[in-house]
């Protein structure tokens, strides 16, 4: 995962353009190739109280100094050019310049990232340092940019099918328009590549797994405007991913009533991580802004490591390859599956006898009773076994991980001793 | 107000007779004139489990010692005698006059404030240091007072109508049948006669508000007993004002079940008030009693300063004018004008946008990304916006009181952003 | 009862046999005799999930060491033989008899209590430090027991009746097929008879109770099989005892929802008990495994002094007549009389009157007003009268015990000022 993050870094993306097509192309073949589907939109397209943006197009900007110095050269570093700037090519006085100019005064050695979106303006970004170095006199300003009013916004996705004949899907939802930065937001891009490659070898999957890597904000209402009523149909739970590619404990950004199923496995699994901590919807920041919308209301939450905004590195220059790390990532990942896990093996069962069944003599308990003994873990889970409770509500009664539980349902699927619910009658005595 | 509490200070009040009927008189001029509606109700008059009693007229009342020393005189201090006393002329033993006295051994230096309304008894009402200085020999007592059983009991109310078409209404109520002690009960009517005249120069009422100036119990009885139909269908929100004129925290009485509207915006609006105490039914004291009994069931809280009966002045002569203060008034009807611009502003709206609307295009937000910036409080207004949530609870999510968000609601409802609940329709796509 | 346990101590119990049936022989004699109704059903009879076992006899058993010592011996102590174990009369080598000893290494100088039920075993349980001393060589072992196919299992019940026309049921059960053990479980049969006697004796019962003594599990499995839907439909509350006789703290192990009646009002009773314990339904233990297994659902709850196994002395010789008191017993019993007070005294009622009785033309109140008085408990309890409050919810508000409203209860019915829930219409105006 670190190597497909490096190979990403170095590359200028925006909300539209060739560095997000570049960039997607790059994620498909780390999948294998031919796996995501990717589509465009016009810009100038209505999407909901928004309009798509024209595509931009970024070659080369810079600066040279009254003492002819290059100075916030885009190939040095691309965020050295306001995200999305228009193009200019002019001499202006320093005071001029310094209305075009984006610094952060408290973090001297970062170069900031900075956008424009929706206003047209154009624009360098630059450390603190060096900015109050910059002398009177003469600067050439020169950003070769261009706007294309007939140009497109892209983003891919990816549907996972059910193995099962469900319709439910799981979505793992990405943004991918950040230039050069590693944990915001490589970090949810390269694990939600890893996490699909590894759904599409499983040879069991009871959900369809809905991925989309897509432009921050825009992407996701372009996408929620052509799929909203899907979506609202048959989403059983939604993961947006962001900023999980440092060390720190997990962050996770329930939804607006803290009360749906993608909270519940989210919080169940996240519940026992060292340090972790749990934030309203209130502290949200990326996609699921859009994905719990009021009339969207879909069942997404955040998962993160340090929540965006809450490290200091948070979109500047500092954001770089060290800031990430394989095992970071990995773990990221191993948490993820998880997750997946534990959703794979929800489900509602009802005990099939009447009081206890006899355990013994299905040799899945001891026959010989020594004073205290622990009861089986079979016999607390069939204890609540009603119907009612799901595999997660008893799991975490059982201070486990609902996965940890998946042989032993099995074994007590295999002696028919309890069934699913939608085998479940409302009168148990027939 | 402290003005209109010295003025009303003197006068001798019960639950019945001339000087309940002043004192209304002096609150309506306060208010203008001609505000108020006093009305009356015969002695006798059956009223749900109780029965109206008899107008009670007092002149004078004291007492000649052996000594011929002129104690315990009405004229000194009306608390002297026990309220709604039976007339006396007589010469009596000291150990016969013990059984008519009252006072307080654990506060000496105070004339305590008792009353016998629905037995008829004589009786005096002395400082306990004053008590045990009696000698031996005959005492003349001499109450004059009368009970008129054709009499009437007065109370008085005022409804200020809404500038809507809303029949709801809030409800202020409060008791004026103590004589001459400050904080209870001159504190509530002052400040309510105060909240009245604000209220009526108010341009916009959302609710109508009903003032209720009525002696304690038997008065609410009495009103409950007239309108009780009127209030059940009616009343949003109500509050007995009770021991308001001190300087020390709030107390809010709750309603029996804690989860009307106003135990929501009374806890709302004190929650964050220094030291702020919440007490349960189990608490409460005055007219609450009533408005909140089973079969009653208003949505009635008390709001307090120091609870009645948690200081040591209460239903003393020591609850003076010297136990109040201008300051305290005024920062209480603060407190209800918070509480009432609360109400006033709660709403239930409903977003109108699917996904977050472009609020930069409306000057409602900055176009500008820089790194880390909060969200501006509109885009977190709406992202509760649901058509469920009041104002109430989103204000407190967001730690702010709900009057507050008046103006962005106002700017919200002028760019369409917001509906309020009565133009939700069930199917939000429609 | 400390008498009655010790009358049952010696005799060798086990879910089947003859000294079962002495037993509940002499439960029914401390009870007055022909009381108990004693039942019984074939072995191999089909019940759920599981058969009823053959019937045990068992006579005699003992080793002799190569030394010519009795060990183990039956009659000294019937824990030493594997409670239900096969016959055996043979001569084997040292290693060959390790096979079939039981000891607890931690424990050195108990005899453990170890049974096995549904597979066919021959083994003795023995003191650690004995066991240890044994040598090489060869030992004589001798059972005489039996297993007979055709036998019986056996149980009892008892229903006091209602006084009242109601056909809701009060369950008490109890299990009693442990051999010379005291606290596990002479306490909880011991305690229940008595309470049966308690019961019998009382003039008035608003509710039906029903006793059971029966081997835990497999007879609980059987009184369900024969009464599943008469229990289901009429169990208000019911109350498994065990453990019952030390004098450690109570504790209550509640149902898988912890919202019946039975949790509310054990929890009612208990909760000011000095180190009162609450356990879920995951430390369960006794019969409450299958009253509360889903499909069975019964609100039945646990009571203990100590649970079941957190105490050394569970399951060994060392749980015997000195670990259990007349006192602790006699303690017990009143808890468990309290319950039933405070179950009989439950009732949701209605107030009559519109705001509050005038309590004072009753004699229920005092009718001079002297300052600050705690208000009458009657007006407290009043106040919470709403028709959906039952007293045990009241009580809990009131924080005292719902049995002493009692008095109050019939004062207020006496004086019509509430009414039970069974005459409350749904339009209190009429």
């Amino acid at each position: 995962m670190y190597e497909l993050a490096c190979e990403l870094f170095p590359i200028c993306r925006s909300i539209t353009g060739a560095g997000f097509r570049q960039s997607l192309k790059i994620l498909d073949e780390a999948m294998g190739g031919g796996i995501l589907k990717i589509h465009s939109i016009a810009s100038g397209s209505k999407v909901f109280d928004w309009e798509v943006p024209a595509e931009w197009e970024i070659n080369d900007a810079y600066i040279i100094t009254p003492d002819g110095e290059k100075i916030c050269d885009f190939k040095q570093n691309n965020l050295h050019v306001l995200n999305y700037s228009e193009g200019i090519d002019d001499e202006i006085s320093l005071d001029e310049l310094q209305e075009h100019l984006y610094s952060i005064e408290n973090y001297p050695d970062a170069i900031p990232y900075v956008t424009s979106y929706y206003k047209r303006r154009w624009g360098f970004c630059i450390k603190h340092e060096d900015r109050v170095k910059l002398k009177e006199g003469k600067y050439k300003v020169f950003i070769d940019a261009k706007h294309h009013e007939n140009g497109v916004l892209n983003y891919a996705d990816l549907l996972i099918p059910s193995t099962q004949k469900i319709k439910d899907e799981i979505l793992i939802s990405t943004y991918l328009c950040h230039p050069s930065m590693a944990n915001n937001e490589l970090s949810g891009p390269v694990v939600a590549a890893f996490l699909a490659k590894w759904l599409l070898e499983l040879k069991e999957r009871k959900y369809n797994y809905r991925f989309i890597f897509a432009p921050e904000t825009i992407g996701s209402i372009v996408y929620l405007n052509k799929h909203l009523k899907h979506l609202q149909k048959h989403t059983k739970a939604g993961f947006a991913l962001s900023c999980i590619g440092d060390d720190n404990a997990y962050s996770l950004i329930q939804t607006p009533n803290e009360n749906t199923l993608a909270d519940k496995v989210a919080l169940h699994t996240l519940k026992d991580k060292n340090n972790f901590k749990k934030f309203s919807f209130l502290d949200r920041g990326g996609n699921e802004r859009q994905f719990c919308s009021p009339l969207v209301n879909l069942p997404v939450v955040c998962v993160c490591r340090t929540r965006f905004g809450d490290y200091k590195e948070y979109h500047t220059s500092k954001d770089d390859l060290s800031f990430i790390s394989q095992t970071s990532l990995q773990n990221s990942f191993q948490t993820l599956q998880e997750i997946i896990m534990n959703l794979e093996v929800n489900e509602i069962y009802q005990i099939t006898t009447f009081c206890e069944p006899n355990l013994g003599k299905r040799d899945l308990y001891h026959t010989l009773n020594q004073g205290v003994t622990k009861k089986p873990i079979s016999a607390d889970f069939l204890a609540f076994c009603d119907g009612k409770n799901d595999v997660l509500d008893i799991a975490s009664k059982l201070n486990i991980q609902a996965y940890e539980l998946k042989d032993l349902i099995e074994k007590l699927k295999f002696h028919r001793l309890v069934k699913p619910s939608e085998e479940i009658h409302d009168n148990p005595h027939q």
